[in-house]
């Protein structure tokens, strides 16, 4: 049986690291929460968020609010200069409203790194927001995490500056929060990514110059992109998925699922040399960088 | 039987003024439509946009792509100066990707008026994009054509700046490309608006100010909605909606319906003084407008 990956444990060096850089800090760090559950995966969340917040030293201010209240509160977070970061808990509406609160959230104070201003930078492969590069473009948080845990469970090469140039990877979900951001970030760091989703497979490739990617239609079935793929990364939020067996990944598959929901058998994972079964500590913690982030960016270089 | 408006005909005075102004210009004025599918309704509305386009003298440039190829061709309108309008056929994809495709488009170039810029301006009721108040914020083209088929119908009243005001209304949709903004539109115009969607009612109130909207949650029932509306549109995409009943509206109400599927009944349609059974030809019209509009909006004052 391979190694499994605790999120938790990987989270700790990272937020180690963040907790002493916000100590140096001339001024608290400040997250803004914005919540309209009481109860349920959001508050969930709001709690991981909170006890994130206290073991690096950012100040949470959690706002519990009615649903209609929230793009005020948004505006309100917008334009107070104490406040370095905005998360919004969704759903709120759970309709395409939702939509709209992010991207009501100004890019400078978005931890989430969902706003179309970064997910522009993101397709685009714009990687400074500076000329003189020393101010990083903000990357989405779980796709990040993402990242993050497949470097820990050693995916990526010492290849600079494509660090998954030559690697296959089979990626199932293309939403606009995490599987096609991720596409997207894998293969322009080098990667040929098939990615599956209800509307069928895509192919991302890596482009001709370093960084940008290109995307391609493709009839590849699950099948063979698995048999081909050193990284397998899930995030199927539905039982009708037909979960991944051990005949479908390779021997060396590193495989991560970030769907709450299984989406390997017990028998493929035990397969894998090293599975990554969540996600969730590392994605708030990519939430604290990136608040950390969105300060520095704001400092005279 | 009261009385039916037919939209071409309310579209013909419209295409009219707007052939006489796009006469009068010094360059071609150019619309950009970008299509995915050969057939289907966007394809038939690409088919009447080319129409409109002939009968008033713009020139439309469809260009007709795979939906890979959508993000890059938006990329080139949005430079291309003698593109002045783009108007892209959803679905594209069919996903969120639909959402950062109608960002992606230039709000200076946005003839449907649905992305955030524009959408900022509408929920804000920012009704000028100069402080001289010479350029007209751009308004979405649907529920735009509803408000100017309303007008046609009787539905509003001379009271400046508030046609709507004293009137209700009730809407079955909220989406974010129509029913969301006619509410606040009617509601910035002086009307209390009950908005009906999946996820419940909500109440749409003028603000205290000319101008400016008010949202509350409601737990009205549909027929205490019904019973006091001056005005009633449908827009509702599946037959599981109970077609709306002679006895549920009053003796006077306008009604019009925008979904493609039938949402009054016979009877009630038979009932209301003015019915609009359909929208499509002045949503085409509002787009020409909007293409006039953007066009006027970047000419010196």
């Amino acid at each position: 049986m391979g190694k499994t990956i605790n999120p938790s444990h990987v989270a700790k060096a990272f937020r180690e690291e963040i907790r002493q850089r916000v100590a140096t800090l001339s001024e608290p760090l400040t997250l803004m929460g914005i919540l309209v559950a009481d109860q349920g995966p959001s508050a969930t969340y709001a709690k991981y968020t909170k006890e994130g917040c206290e073991q690096v030293g950012v100040h949470f201010d959690l706002r519990t609010l009615h649903r209609l209240e929230v793009e005020a509160q948004i505006q309100a977070a917008n334009q107070d200069p104490s406040v370095h970061g905005v998360l919004v808990y969704y759903p709120v509406f759970g309709t395409g409203q939702d939509r709209y609160l992010s991207d009501l959230v100004d890019p400078h104070k978005d931890v989430e790194g969902l706003n179309m201003h970064w997910a522009r930078c993101l397709y685009d492969n714009v990687r400074f927001v500076d000329d003189d590069k020393t101010k990083k473009a903000i990357l989405p948080c779980t796709p990040l995490a993402i990242i993050k845990l497949l470097e820990e469970a050693g995916a990526m090469t010492d290849a600079s500056p494509r660090p998954l140039a030559n690697k296959k990877v089979t990626i199932f979900n293309r939403s606009e929060v995490v599987g096609r951001p991720l596409a997207s970030m894998m293969s322009n760091d080098g990667a040929t990514v098939f990615s599956f989703d209800i509307d069928g497979p895509q192919l991302f490739l890596p482009g001709p110059e370093d960084g940008g990617h290109l995307i391609e239609e493709t009839n590849i079935l699950r099948k063979d992109a698995l048999a081909q793929s050193d990284i397998v990364v899930t995030g199927v939020p539905t039982r009708k998925f037909d979960l991944i067996q051990p005949d479908e990944i390779r021997d060396d598959a590193i495989c991560l699922n970030f769907s709450t929901l299984r989406n390997f058998t017990d028998e493929a994972r035990e397969k894998a040399p090293v599975f990554v079964p969540r996600v969730g500590p590392m994605t708030v913690t990519m939430v604290l960088r990136n608040t950390l982030r969105l300060y520095d960016n704001t400092q005279a270089p």
